[in-house]
């Protein structure tokens, strides 16, 4: 069954002095929207009008200047749609409808009778012009297939005489323009062209399906240029492109597409269409906008189009989906985390002028996301990420020893669950394990006598009578001797670090001591007006957490 | 804040002398699966063993031969997964394992032991090389982060020399590829490769991430010629790729890079993957597929492939995910059903040696699925999606005017309910409007004498007395001169068709009659061993059904 000789590979276009390549999209294409026609018409259940009512004004308010409503002529629901935007003036004044249908008499006498008295509109006529349609569905030639698409424009532009108060521009597509000979679909469109003669001024668009993806998108690109350079009156109209998203590549199809010529492109919101769906116009716009071009459309509230999509389509927006997805504003490896962490306050104390932080394309923020789903900590996670929910969530900045100190115990806990650790977790784990009191071990009060280079402290801590009483360089080196005395071990200071948390006269301090005792590291975290005694606390802390305070503990609670 | 100006357009390559869009891929690349490590370490809740292991047998049983299984030096799940399927021998002979490591000693060190005993495994070591990187992360210069590649590099083989049983290969990753200056890519890439000495027989994979997509398609594909271009030792080494999608075009960027000169690619199933994802492989391996080249991995069960994901990944698989979605075989608008029924018919006919249905890309059946899903009916569907699901699911195969008939009484209930109509409600439908009996309307016999080309007619219609008695120049024509008699109306049959349903002596033909009585249209379909009976039941079938024998019918109950 899984055979692939069964298939043939797309003969490309071959056009070998193709310029494309070598162009840069600078400014956004001309947009419309074929949410209500394309989208709708591939949805398990159609929209009711309600739902269509809610997808055109979302339309209108990102922007759409262009919003195909449907096909009035084979849909009854349609139809009536149609008549309800016009009738209850519901178009403002800067937007065109635009409807679809066939290129047969009856179905363009019925869309007229839909657009009735509306002030502006696109009438959008197709037929099918690929080889398999021509002999596998129509069994008609070059010749028959070409007098379809000429005898519809026809009607088209002979009912618009009916209309005269109405300002009417016309649009054909050669549907299946992908499986169609370039040749021919060049032959069809110039004739459709003549009978439209849009050098008197009507407003013509070509549109160029590509109904079903059928090659990469660079060929897809050769196609376009190839039909551009061929055209005969190729400044006269509008080039527009439509694709599909079979192979994965209908947002690279057009985004090439427009670098090989196109003027104007058809998609939907997140990509609802037929099978695979619609080229994703929030994609190419975001795009776009990430790129510094104006993508002419307004994605500010991303959460809203979301919302109206997942309403009006009953379809869920994917987690991972380009730009919009749930997930794709967070980074979960630590590498990650740390590396934007250190980016955004790279932006900060450099005030870039652009936005270029490692792995966030665009700021989240301007389409009204947040950064606090950036960072989730699971097992995978680095130090770094931990580091940027204590410091994003609750301002603790942590020297950079203690980054690893902290993630260990993060890491460890998350490796037990197996399952994500939410910020809140992370700081009670921090609180636990370096930063709360340890019962027993409070400072109480401090002696420092200083002669001839040497401090002699005495040290009156809460639980731990008589107070401790040593000498050193310093007065944590006092402090150190004084419990190595007691308990007769070996203590190492192997970081301290403090620093200012607030400014003034009455600042709080935060002390950071990590000790060796017996070889073993213990670390914590204080905080204090005074200096010297967040920094003697830490001291205290960090030993009271090895297990030779708390045997001790033990036995004086034991008396 | 939706303001385009704080970004910066990406600086495109400006290789003027490309050749890559001339290119066809002719064969599938070396494919490299990055689920159990790019695709995990993005998950909310990371994979358990039992879910690796599971995603593990599926990547062998699919085909891959190279599989990245994890990062064992930064988390202890992933070390504890590479011993599992080492000491538990789980890796066929002909599948190499994958491990990624950071450029530092003590993670080289760690990336060994876990790959203790193994048989033949590629480690992948990489770091972070672009502008941004460089000044923002790391606070180094260019030598400063080349330093890093090449003591990494030098650390992978002198550490690999500890363990001479394993046959190692070496991958090394500029991460954030796409962010690098070319020139300074390929500077470090062979200061990597000069260390590892290909030449010397050693594989050697230089794997170019896209680690964030920020480019169109293209011009990731000139970054990769020019790459590929300006390699010292291009010949010795595998040029492996790794995009990602954040602009939606990441299988297309695989692409075209393979096009460029990329031979090896790696990606995820689906395309799980930190935020928007990794490139999908199963996207790119069928769109070769469906171009005729075998993939060299094994699809024909996508079901299991989507279940195995789901399971794993805990995210649900588009509906609209190219070649996978439930959705991608199903055609809703009507033309489309149109097509792919008179494309499927005419590929049986004329035996065509390849596929190429309308709207088809695939043959769905190739992947397990199946073409009923291809059709469904709402109020956007045309004829030819009614006949179809007639035809497949019930074997009714009707002349072409009566699709029109029957679609008009579907169209009409689904725009009712709004809805989707399933195939039964279509059989019933058909059923109850064409096809079922009309009580007081079957035909129980019929005596028929030709004079002189005359027909004498006589027909017992059960609940119909006296019989009914007419003529013409055919049974039909004194049927319904008979009932133009007895009811004071004017018939005429305007459509009629009648076929063979099986084959034999005692063969059932099925009969379809449509009738204009007093101007309106009716239609029936019956079917009888007796080719005349099944033409006069569907005469009388099509009458009954109108308002004339229906007023009648309450007559002759009221007596």
């Amino acid at each position: 069954m899984f055979d692939h000789r069964k298939y043939r590979a797309f003969t490309p276009v071959r056009l070998t002095d193709r310029t494309w390549p070598d162009q840069q999209i600078t400014q956004a294409p001309l947009w419309c929207s074929v949410d209500l026609r394309d989208g709708n018409q591939a949805l398990i259940n159609p929209m009711n009008v309600e739902q269509k009512t809610r997808m055109f004004t979302l339309l209108v308010k990102l922007g759409f200047k262009e919003i195909e409503v449907g096909f009035p002529s084979a849909s009854q629901p349609d139809f009536d749609f149609v008549r309800k935007l016009i009738e209850e003036n519901l178009i403002p004044d800067d937007v065109t409808i635009q409807i679809l249908t066939q290129a047969r008499e009856d179905l363009i006498a019925r869309s007229y009778e839909a657009l009735k008295d509306v002030k502006r509109a696109i009438v959008h006529v197709y037929n099918s012009t690929s080889t398999v349609q021509r002999e596998q569905v129509f069994g008609l030639d070059r010749d028959g297939i070409k007098s379809i698409a000429v005898q519809g424009a026809r009607w088209v532009r002979e009912y618009a005489t009916r209309y005269p108060q109405t300002d009417w521009a016309f649009q054909y597509s050669p549907e299946s323009f992908t499986g169609t000979e370039l040749d021919y679909a060049v032959e069809v469109c110039d004739a459709v062209i003549a009978e439209w003669q849009p050098e008197q001024g009507r407003r013509v668009i070509i549109n160029l399906p590509a109904t079903v993806e059928m090659s990469t998108p660079n060929v897809f690109a050769d196609q376009i240029e190839y039909f551009c350079r061929h055209l005969a009156q190729r400044d006269q109209v509008i080039i527009s492109l439509h694709t599909h998203n079979d192979r994965g590549c209908g947002v690279a199809a057009a985004e090439l597409g427009v670098m090989a010529g196109a003027d104007r492109i058809e998609g939907t919101l997140l990509g609802n269409g037929e099978r695979t769906g619609n080229m994703d116009i929030v994609t190419m716009g975001m795009n776009l906008y990430s790129q510094g071009i104006d993508p002419k459309l307004d994605f500010s509230n991303i959460k809203e189009i979301i919302s109206v999509v997942e309403y009006c389509t009953e379809l869920p927006v994917a987690a991972r989906h380009p730009w919009a997805g749930e997930l794709v504003y967070t980074a979960f490896s630590g590498s990650h985390q740390d590396a934007i962490r250190k980016s955004i306050n790279y932006h900060e104390q450099h005030q870039l002028p652009h936005w270029e932080v490692a792995y966030l394309p665009i700021d989240p923020r301007d389409i009204g996301r947040e950064y606090e789903a950036v960072v989730r900590i699971n097992s995978q996670s680095g130090k770094g990420g931990v580091a940027l929910v204590l410091e994003r969530d609750y301002g603790v900045e942590l020297p950079k020893w203690m980054h690893g100190e902290i993630s260990r115990v993060v890491q460890k806990a998350s490796e037990q669950t197996g399952a994500e650790i939410t910020s809140l977790q992370i700081k009670s784990l921090f609180d636990e394990h370096f930063h709360a009191a340890v019962p027993g071990w409070t400072l109480l009060g401090y002696d420092l006598h200083t002669t001839q280079g040497i401090v002699k402290g005495s040290f009156n801590v809460d639980g731990q009578q008589p107070a401790f009483e040593g000498q050193g360089s310093g007065a944590v080196e006092a402090l150190v001797q004084a419990l190595e005395k007691r308990f007769g071990v070996s203590i190492e200071v192997t970081q301290f670090d403090e620093r200012a948390l607030t400014q003034g006269t009455h600042a709080l301090a935060q002390a950071c001591v990590a000790l060796k005792v017996s070889g073993h590291s213990y670390a914590a975290v204080t905080s204090a007006e005074d200096t010297s005694a967040a920094t003697l606390q830490a001291v205290l802390s960090a030993f009271a957490r090895s297990p030779v305070a708390s045997g001790c503990l033990k036995q004086a609670s034991g008396i």
